[in-house]
């Protein structure tokens, strides 16, 4: 049901917690001639898993686009049980309380871990993994199918922090510190991961200017991302000191599509903080060969991108117009 | 004994593991006209306490200095004994190789915490007290006198990292790393701390030509120090790629005085990670709020310098030169 294949198009899956961001995100994926988005698994994070396939559906809706399955994943985090997600962030709905119409399909009779599993038996060596929410579903599906980190083509994860403060604490960000144990296991597999750390997603904005050209839009995906961003603003403003907002998920899509110019991204070594100090969650990633160039350290097979070197704003507010 | 007070001159005492780095602090204390040097106590550290006091005396004697007493202070550290130090960093005697006449001083009878206690007494309101070896000696003197933050002006650190690496693992700097626990307890106390991490101190390099100065100098401190330094090139050229080391300790010391412009500096909330998972030793700065220009934080009272922007290397090699 899927989009016909072409020697473009690569094939993808995503895993979110859907999410203001996680709508941008797709919505970037869903514009790209690059991607063929063969099926979307949820998590809780920003909201229940449950909620962010109802939030995905309703969206895939919107875009024209219900061939993309929409699977569940897990409700709770391997170690600890989800506790009601970033409200204060993303609104009650996780997507800034804007009504989308109830989507006419249900999601997928599998889990999201074994879509993940299914996908990579269906495409060895090519597919690649999307991840913007806590890792948890990835994490089990490296336990349902031992063998999946050779059949990956490469994971890119949105997740952490290297050289900036987090989100959560003053040191982890809010996708790894939800489950630090499954990042952990996720790390801890021999597939590739480009990691997506707030080092670089910090780094482009997205501001009032763009969410009224959003809004001004006639498309209902622009309108209504546009509408969500205001709550999003909301948030921010605490940081920033004006109405704007970071573009967490949407970045590491366009990474790992291959659409943005990279900065220093070194690999190196990554150590998930998985113990209950005041470190939990922080992703140690080994920078202490900076000023040599970051030599390659044995073993890593973790890319770490410290900057994206492309106006990225700009393409991300295009590419949801397109739609 | 100590040089007559003057309107400039503030009352100090150096806690110190005598380094070769620690060896430069002192000879810049020494050279400023604005540091009345009152007392100097040894830490295990780059070596144990016991070397560092007798290093200390030596580098005092060959300066004509031998009115500041020096104490022994904690050999091993609150929770884990001293493992043997940093040989591979500062050489076998903690100076390089370099050779001192045997110091004709024994160290004083009072222990280091002893004698913080004692100058923080007998100047209260005054003392500077600047650190730049593990805490131990500091948690050690509140614990003999729970008052003592009280009695402290302030208290300067050369430790941590904030927002680079680390240098002992990838988050936790050595000092803190040593001792996490002395640390936690010096940062939890009521003084006003200013912590100079890695991020201050990795940005200013000594190089092959200020240590050619040094060597030619015809005055014996300068001497001494330059030789010291080539066990230094030999440890940092890994890092660097080149023959140029670190200046950590002469830069905290120069802080402390007051002889840097400094840059970003915030005061925030600082907690040290004393779990025994990955991150422990790690200075967490919570510098969440840096695009705001980190407003003040309800209790913090640690100004962490992010950045100095005095180019020091003259200045220290200046000082140097000049004793």
């Amino acid at each position: 049901m899927h989009l016909p294949d072409s020697p473009q198009r690569q094939p993808f899956y995503l895993d979110c917690d859907t999410g203001i961001d996680d709508a941008m995100a797709i919505a970037y994926l869903l514009a790209s001639d690059r991607v063929d988005l063969l099926g979307i698994g949820t998590v809780s994070g920003n909201i229940s898993a449950e909620m962010g396939a109802r939030n995905t559906l309703a969206l895939l809706e919107l875009a024209g686009r219900s061939d993309i399955p929409v699977a569940i994943g897990e409700h709770d985090f391997l170690a600890t049980p989800f506790a009601g997600g970033a409200i204060h962030v993303h609104g009650e709905n996780g997507i800034g309380g804007v009504v989308l119409a109830e989507p006419a399909r249900t999601p997928a009779s599998e889990s999201a871990p074994e879509m993940i599993v299914r996908l990579a038996r269906q495409h060895p060596g090519e597919l690649h993994i999307l991840a913007i929410g806590p890792l948890t579903n990835l994490a089990k599906a490296l336990l349902l199918h031992p063998g999946l980190a050779t059949l990956v083509k490469e994971v890119t994860i949105m997740g952490g922090a290297a050289l900036v403060p987090g989100n959560i604490t003053a040191v982890a960000e809010a996708n790894i510190h939800n489950d630090p144990d499954a990042a952990a296991a996720v790390f801890a597999a021999s597939w590739f991961i480009t990691m997506v750390p707030l080092d670089a997603t910090m780094q482009s904005l997205i501001e009032a200017v763009d969410r009224d050209r959003l809004v001004a839009s006639p498309r209902p995906v622009a309108q209504a991302i546009g509408a969500m961003l205001d709550t999003y603003f909301d948030f921010y403003v605490q940081f920033f000191g004006r109405r704007t907002s970071v573009l967490h998920d949407p970045l590491a899509a366009a990474v790992a599509v291959g659409d943005l110019g990279l900065g220093t991204s070194p690999v190196v070594q990554v150590q998930v903080d998985t113990s209950h100090g005041p470190g939990r969650g922080q992703t140690i990633c080994d920078l202490r060969w900076r000023f040599l160039g970051h030599p390659e350290q044995a073993g890593a097979h973790i890319r770490v991108v410290l900057a994206v070197e492309t106006d990225f704003t700009p393409l991300m507010v295009d590419a949801i117009l397109s739609l």
